[in-house]
C-alpha cells in the first residue's frame, strides 16, 4: 500500500497545475524577449500578456484594462491601500479596516499612520463576520478607503461585501477587498460585489508563486508604488514577469472551467473531514461561519493540546496542515483573527487549519482524521490539565 | 544554410540558461510548498531560498543576509530610493541622482517630491560619465541619499562608484547604485565599490524575468514598500517567488563560473561589430565611454536616418536590436541619456543599441553589419537631407 504524504495546507499555496507549467515553459525557454521591445522578439510575450490579462479579467468579471499584474497578493494589497492613501494624502486621512484582515492589509494601513492617516478597525462577530452597519458607522468625511477582505484566510468566513459596497458607494469612498483566499475557491464577480479594488494571487488557484493581480476599477486613480518605464499603464511599472503572468492566465482559464467541480470536491471532503473530527475527537470547536465560508477550509480548536505540538506531530506522521496562516509561522504570534472573534479561551487550546484542494481524496481525509485522533490522544495523555479536567 | 533570427538586445532581457530552467522546474512541479510553512512541504523551498540567497550574495561580494529578493530591477530601485526617503522623511529632504539614470531611478526620486524631497541631478560628460566632484558639490546637510548607476543601460558607460562612495561615506550619506546593466556583465564587489544599496535583476544574466534583488548593507535601515507577514526580514514581505529566486540563484552561480569567458566573448564580438560598422557605414558616431563601458554594448548614432525606421527595417530582416532602452519603447521619447551627454544633434540622427550576449556568434555579427549597411543605404537614399549633404 502506497502511503505518501498528505497536503492539506492549500491556503499556503496550491500545487501548480501541469497545464500551467506547460504554458509557462515556452516563456522560460525560447520566448525570452521583453514585451516592451518593439521588434519581433517582443511580440509573442506581448501577445501572451494580452491573452493572460483577458483570462484573469474574465475570472473575476472585470475588463482586461482593469487588471494590474503584481508579484504577489501582498503587493496587490499594499498597492491598493498605499496607492489610495498616497494619492489622497493631505486631503483625506482615514482608513477603515476589519479586525480580521491579513497582515498585508492591517500593516499596510497602519504603515500610513506615518503619513498622517488614522485607522479604524471594525470588529467581527463570533463567526468572524463584519456587520455592514459597523462599517457605515465608522465612515468619516475624510475616509480615503475602506478595506474589508472577501474571505478570511484562517477561518474562511465570507464577508458581506455587497452590503458594505452599498455604504461606500453612497459616500463615494473607494472600497478595496483582499480576495486572495476567495478567488479560485468561489465564483467572483467584481461588478456584482461592487468593489473598486480587489487583490488576488495566482498561487491560490493552481498558478505559480511570484505573480498576483489587483483589479482597479476603470476611472479610479492610484499612486503607483513603483515609478519607472511605464508598464501596466504606469500603475505598476517594471519588466513584466512574463512566464508568471502566463501561468496566472492559464490557471485563471482552468479555474473558470473547473470551479464548480473544484468546489464540489472541496465541500464533500470538508464535510467528511468535519464529521470525522467530530466523531473521533472530543472537546473541540470549529471556527468560522458554519455556512458562509469558502469550501474546503476547516479551522478547529481542541482543548488541552498545544497548537505547535499538534502541527509538528501531524507533520511527523505525514500530514501537512497549518497552525494558522503561513505568515503567522514567521511571527509565531497567537491568531489575531481568533482573538477578534473572541475564540481564544484562557485555557490551553490548540488550533489546526486544514485547507483542502481538488487533488485531495476521501482516503486522505480518513487517514488525516485517524492521525489527528492519535496525536490528540497522545498529547492529552501528557497534559496535566487534561487529567484534571 | 540556416538563417535564423539574430538577437542583439540582451539589455532588454537575456535568454534563460537551460540549467536555470531545470533548476526552477522542481519548484513549479512537486515543491509547491510555502517556505514560511513549518511543516515538511515548507522545508525544501526554504532550503532552496537559503542556497539561492548565498549564490546571489556571492555574485556581488555580499553576505546572504544583505540580499533582499524583489520582483524586478525596477522594484529594487524603488525600494532603495523610497525605502530611504520614507525612512528619513521630515528629517532629511534631498536626493542626488545623475542625469542619465534609468527611469525607475529618476522617476522614483522625483516621486518623493510629493513628500517634500528635492532632487538634484548631477550632469555627465560627453561620454556619459559623472564627475565625483560634482556629486560632492551637490551634497547638502539634509541629503538623504545619493543614487548613481553602475553602468548605463543605453551607452554602457561605467561610473566611478568608488570615488563617489568616498564622498558619501565621509558625510555618512547612504549611496545607492542601480547595477541592473552591470551585474552579470562585469565583476562586481559591493564592498570594494563602497555602495550601501545595489539593485540588480536576474533577467540580465541568464535568469528569469520576475525576480530581482536589492543589496542592503548590514545595519542600514529602509522603510519597506510592502508591509505584511514579515518575509525577507520584514524589508520585502510577501510569499516568495520560489521558482524565480531559485532561477536567479542558479543564474548567479553560472555567472560566477562563466563571467570571464562571457566577457571575453562579448568584448571580441563587440570589437568586431564596431569595426564592421565603421568600415561599412559612414557618418556615424559611437556613444558612450570608449574604454570604461560594459563589454558587448554598442550604441551608434547615424546621420540622415531615422531611429525607428532603422529599428523596424533591421527587425524585418531578422535582427532584433533596440532604439534605446526597452522602457523607452513604451514612452517613445528621445533618449534623455544621449541628451544629457549632448549627443542629440539638431540634424536627423538615428541611434541603434546593440547588446551582445555569450550565445552570439561572429557569423551573426557579420550578418548584422551587412544588414545594417543595406538598411542605412536604403534609408539614406530616401532622405532629401542626405542628398543635399
Amino acid at each position: 500500500m502506497k502511503k505518501t504524504r498528505i497536503y492539506m495546507d492549500h491556503i499556503a499555496g496550491t500545487p501548480v497545475a501541469p497545464e500551467v507549467v506547460e504554458a509557462m515553459l515556452p516563456f522560460l525557454r525560447g520566448q525570452y524577449g521583453n514585451p516592451a521591445s518593439i521588434h519581433h522578439d517582443g511580440e509573442e510575450p506581448q501577445e501572451a500578456l494580452f491573452q493572460s490579462r483577458a483570462h484573469v479579467a474574465r475570472l473575476i468579471g472585470a475588463e482586461p484594462e482593469e487588471i494590474i499584474f503584481t508579484s504577489c497578493g501582498t503587493e496587490s494589497n499594499n498597492l491598493a491601500i498605499k496607492g489610495i492613501g498616497f494619492l489622497h494624502m493631505g486631503e483625506k486621512k482615514h482608513i477603515v479596516v476589519s479586525a480580521v484582515e491579513h497582515y498585508s492589509v492591517l500593516y499596510a494601513a497602519k504603515a500610513l499612520e506615518r503619513f498622517g492617516f488614522q485607522v479604524t478597525e471594525v470588529p467581527v462577530d463570533a463567526y468572524g463576520q463584519v456587520n455592514p452597519e459597523d462599517v457605515k458607522k465608522a465612515l468619516r468625511e475624510d475616509t480615503a478607503l475602506v478595506t474589508i477582505m472577501h474571505a478570511n484566510n484562517e477561518v474562511g468566513t465570507i464577508q458581506p461585501l455587497q452590503e458594505i459596497a452599498r455604504c461606500t458607494k453612497e459616500r463615494g469612498i473607494p472600497f478595496h477587498s483582499d480576495a486572495i483566499a476567495s478567488v479560485g475557491r468561489i465564483p467572483v464577480d467584481v461588478k456584482a460585489l461592487g468593489v473598486d479594488l480587489f487583490s488576488f494571487a495566482a498561487s491560490q488557484f493552481g498558478g505559480p508563486k511570484g505573480v498576483g493581480a489587483l483589479y482597479c476599477r476603470k476611472g479610479l486613480g492610484i499612486w503607483p508604488l513603483f515609478h519607472g518605464g511605464g508598464q501596466e499603464d504606469g500603475r505598476r511599472t517594471g519588466t513584466e514577469n512574463v512566464p508568471g503572468i502566463v501561468g496566472m492566465g492559464k490557471a485563471a482559464q482552468l479555474t473558470l472551467e473547473n470551479l464548480p467541480q473544484r468546489m464540489e470536491t472541496c465541500k464533500r471532503l470538508e464535510d467528511l473531514l468535519r464529521k470525522g473530527i467530530e466523531d473521533s475527537v472530543d472537546l473541540i470547536k470549529f471556527n468560522g461561519h458554519p455556512q458562509e465560508h469558502i469550501p474546503g477550509l476547516v479551522n478547529v480548536s481542541m482543548r488541552f493540546v498545544e497548537g505547535e505540538a499538534l502541527l509538528l506531530h501531524m507533520d511527523l506522521r505525514g500530514v501537512s496542515v497549518a497552525g494558522a496562516s503561513a505568515c503567522m509561522s514567521i511571527t509565531a504570534k497567537a491568531s489575531h483573527v481568533l482573538e477578534a472573534m473572541g475564540a481564544l479561551g484562557g485555557e490551553a487550546l490548540g488550533t489546526l487549519l486544514f485547507t483542502l484542494g481538488e487533488e485531495n481524496t476521501e482516503d486522505e481525509v480518513r487517514r488525516t482524521v485517524e492521525t489527528l485522533a492519535q496525536v490528540v490522544t497522545m498529547l492529552r495523555a501528557m497534559s496535566p490539565l487534561y487529567k484534571r479536567a
